[in-house]
């Protein structure tokens, strides 16, 4: 039974397709947080990005497709991200047992240059309909001298998505020429990379977690000014729900390269208490142990729950 | 009943489809100012522009897409601007309340060089029928090495738009790698700017109010030989009233960052005085709390009837 | 009655559309020099490429494009070329009184660098359907870096423009890293300029009038060799005619800024006297007063007309 | 009859169309190593890259087509490849004798500077379709700063292609500004172009044998801490075989410039041993006698059958 | 009555249409030399390269494009070849008496820079059709870094051609940054540009008479190794033959600026004897009086028929 929160979520949505809709109602209601409003999504896209070895060689299960359909699935999550290969190498065995993301950019870590400043596009709304997806998934660089023709790519595809009852989740990863290291995680950078993506439309919005830097100095005034508050990890989550039109599109987090697992559950505490509405997690799932990231994946729902 | 003032504004725009006139016709005819002649237009997009923190902070009730649609109807105001997202977001609540104005293009603070003369587009025609917007909106950067393609993606969505019944608001700002810091408000400049708008077939064109500064040495020898006057606002509006075809297209004028509210109310006078058709007012409204913004658009609204 | 010159000239555009044909009939029997082969074309781009005040305020009735309508017909000019906006803004009133041209692409002043070498293509073919044109009228920039995405613009639109029945003006004016200054009119140059126009397939060519400077060295060889006679301008008139498939494509000359009244009929005499087909005279009308315009005008035809 | 092997193999591309299949099976299932999931493809591509002088003046009779056809067939291979003009000369005559792969895009050695990190675009999906064709060949060049327009251009084909009923073999060979001469064979520069190659959605995947050097620091680390074996040829072909998705796409390995005949029974052995899918042997076959050519190909078979 | 020469030609373009056959039929039975399998063709498109007083003032009747339709007529030959403009001018007068080769793309002399590396493409395969062209005719440099987009062009306007009945000539000619200036007629570069002409699809490649200059160290070595025979003009057009896989396509030679008519007729007997298809002589013809013209045309074509 579809629940008070997920209708709520789904109202948000105005004028938007049904197709839209029902996919992200299917996002919402899948697995262990069905109906709570919280997701927790596996992405595997970092063989693309980081090269097999270094994002399967930890474990070895990894390196076949199947092994990440059947790990969301018996982890109870909300959907599973991946590039086309991987996708069709199981759309037939999982048909219709766990919505799917089409990841359709990818980066990688050959090529040097401004080059690196931009992803491929590697995929299709078309083929996201044949391998019966629930969303394309989108990656831009907010501050990359590519900002604008990723923009661009993503408006256009988002546009057909939705008319053709596909949802659209943004990644929205500030980098490039107009962002400095400690930029890409800085609290300004980030709501505004969360905004930015609300603002092109995402249905789901991906940002990173952040830290109190504040790397614009014409904003660093106005956080100072204002007084707005971003100590804690929740006061900036609950910031990045603020900048994401008030609330009224899902937002959820990354957690970035492997690390402990107290660290992880801290991250996922801070999330749920500034409002956002989850996690999505891959190496620190798909590079541990298959009972390792049941148990931690578990632990991750109770807590979305409130029950940890 | 639809006013005279409106039928000869409307008779200028020969040859236009039906629909856009219809489109300049529910604009004109809306709210406090209509069958005036005379026209209010909030803006919201300066969270693309400078992040949501810097756009909203100051009254964070403008977080929320809804707060800009019912404070534009509340206020009595014409029309309201904004890009795909936040317009989607209200899209059905506020649906046949208030004209709307979908900006299919959006600068932002976060890119360096070149690219930071370029906008990206982010919606298209197809999103404003769906909208049910009665017009779009795009920027132009006269002076911007992009300028050209910038004219050639407006030319095309502008043909698009007239051929489905929508009308065209071209932004002309002119910035880039021909106009000096000064220039991008010099008055040659911005009557250049809004003849540009014009030649490319807008339908209402936006520029910013401009000093008495001339930037173009062949331009500059020209209004001083010919003794245009220029050295009061009103003046300088009724130019750029004359450069746009000679008073037969709708032009707005925009007043730039947040000022103090008497500031606000000189340069509406000039504009009415200069025979502009109105103001295009962001910043100055939604950044001030919504009693005192009430209390501004109404004096506003009182200027441009000639009672204040 | 369709005179046995018009009807010669027409014999030139063998296996060219009907439609075409008619479009230049339209031109050539049109006004005071109907019948005759000679055109004058009133063209009124030049708010684009200088701005508004330099184009109309030493004759501000022009800032105004019924002025320049009502102007190419009270003087019997053959046809008006204008922008998309001042087109469109007279199209209803003047309907069917005189053929109309739609400049489709357009120059600018305030873009400096490379971008200053290339034109916005700021219309379109079915633009010119809609407003009922004789014609669309293009630039290219022979010599410029810019000159091959020009030349491939307008070999697309004039294919679809024959198609759809609609003549094409080239405006072939050299310029850019390739050519110097003197070169701009240079003689060879012009030629080479007009020629380029008519194998791209252009109906009417518009070329300036030239000096007798000789830029290219391989080509100064040549005039040099053969003894073409190009000390006169009659005699240079002639070489762009010869060079135009031998005088089987109309071409017409530019007169360039306002100047004294004498030098203007030199100018149409000299191009009367090469078997040119007339004058395209812009700023040397316009920029006058309307009595003064008209008295030139007459005077030009009369040139024309071999009667002064 | 089809074995169980191919049955095997096919079921691996979940949700591909069954025109993709049935041209995968036509290659499987083809010549002398017809059902044994193994294959050997000539590919004659080398005289686009190389010129017709060095690809076939060491055996003359290359010059012609059909001689490439002829030997394919006498040989008992699985297909032959090569581009446009030579797969067009002897469509005709060999129809249906043997599968053909029509080769996409090319290079060539007289381009200098970055464009020679690129490849034209040579024939399309039609092309292939109106010819017969088994399947499309691209290269791309992971590292190259064109590599995300190769990638977006075969990702479009390869689309068109399956919807079509047509197989995709990706040469997936790094190269250019991101890769080290020493990187275009290491161990973990040719597993991450196998990757990525199967996240394009390749059926076929086709890549150099490695030598034993790691290129990316990154990388290096990881294949140290996990103790990768990658010290013997077989180990890297499994480790190629691995990171396409575990198997479950086809993975044939190239030799290179033609060398010893041991070399390249050598070659085959580790491919064999590895659990590659087969050879794509060019130059080592059709620069020698077709005598010499047969033996050494006969031999090849008898290795893949685990006869030799 | 076709000839077992031109059927034998004609069946090595396998699988190609018929309307393709039918084209190249009609020039291979086409005047003098009708049946023989030879050809000489009329190209006419210098004046879009040098300019036209450069390539008409020598024999001023060349300035009328008719001169060069009935030169071609009266001499017999088997095409004439221009861009649109001049074959517009004449597609009437003489529809039906000549096959003609629509010219669609053309360089300048205007142009400077790396700009100068490139052609524009001037004319569509649907002018051909609607001007009643046997083939579309187009130029690549290979080695210019233009190279990839210029093959890109003519790759796709080739498949249209075809699927519309047209047959294409591609003028193959090595220039740009890849190649010296000896390199340009270096006997290796122009087996090279034969060889890639026919790789993509050419139906009659079209190259330069080249020196025993070799241009490419790699390929140097090859040449010395195999003692390819290139000291004589004829061994070197042998060499091009059998680089156009192996004499399956026809290949006409071009003979360069204007010369003493003892040398052109040398050259025609080396195409002649080193097994070309024949030559494509414009300025050799067009630059000469008529009646010298036509007696070197008549001795060319009785050096092909072998009787001189």
């Amino acid at each position: 039974m579809t629940t008070e929160i997920v209708k709520n979520i789904l109202k948000n949505y105005e004028g938007e397709t049904p197709g839209v809709k029902a996919k992200l109602h299917s996002m919402l209601m899948q697995g262990a947080l069905g109906g709570t409003g919280k997701m927790i999504i596996l992405p595997v896209d970092q063989g693309f990005e980081h090269g097999p070895a270094r994002s399967f060689a930890p474990n070895p299960e990894g390196y076949d497709p199947h092994y990440h359909y059947q790990l969301a699935i018996d982890a109870g999550l909300s959907a599973y991200a991946a590039p086309l290969g991987p996708l069709e190498a199981g759309a037939d065995t999982f048909a219709g047992q766990i919505p799917t993301i089409l990841k359709c950019n990818s980066a990688n870590s050959l090529m040097s240059g401004t080059a690196g400043k931009d992803q491929a596009v590697t995929a299709s709304v078309d083929d996201a309909l044949r391998l019966g997806c629930a969303a394309i998934g989108f990656t831009i660089y907010p501050g990359s001298d590519c900002a604008i023709s990723m923009m661009e790519e993503i408006v256009a595809m988002r546009k057909e998505a939705a008319a053709k009852g596909i949802a659209t989740v943004i990644w929205s990863y500030p980098r490039g020429e107009g962002v400095t290291k400690d930029g890409e995680t800085a609290i300004d950078v980030a709501a505004y990379a969360a905004h930015i993506a609300a603002l092109l439309g995402a249905h789901v919005i991906k940002v990173k977690l952040s830290t109190d830097h504040l790397m614009l100095p014409e904003a660093k005034k106005v956080y100072e000014e204002q007084q707005i508050s971003i100590a804690e990890q929740a006061e900036r989550v609950r910031h990045c729900v603020q900048s994401s039109l008030n609330g009224r599109r899902i937002i959820v987090f990354s957690g970035g390269a492997k690390k402990g697992a107290d660290s992880v559950y801290d991250d996922a505490r801070a999330i749920r208490d500034g409002g956002g509405n989850g996690s999505i997690i891959g190496r620190n799932s798909f590079q541990r142990s298959k009972a390792d990231a049941l148990d931690m994946l578990g632990k991750l729902i109770a807590i979305y729950k409130g029950e940890a």
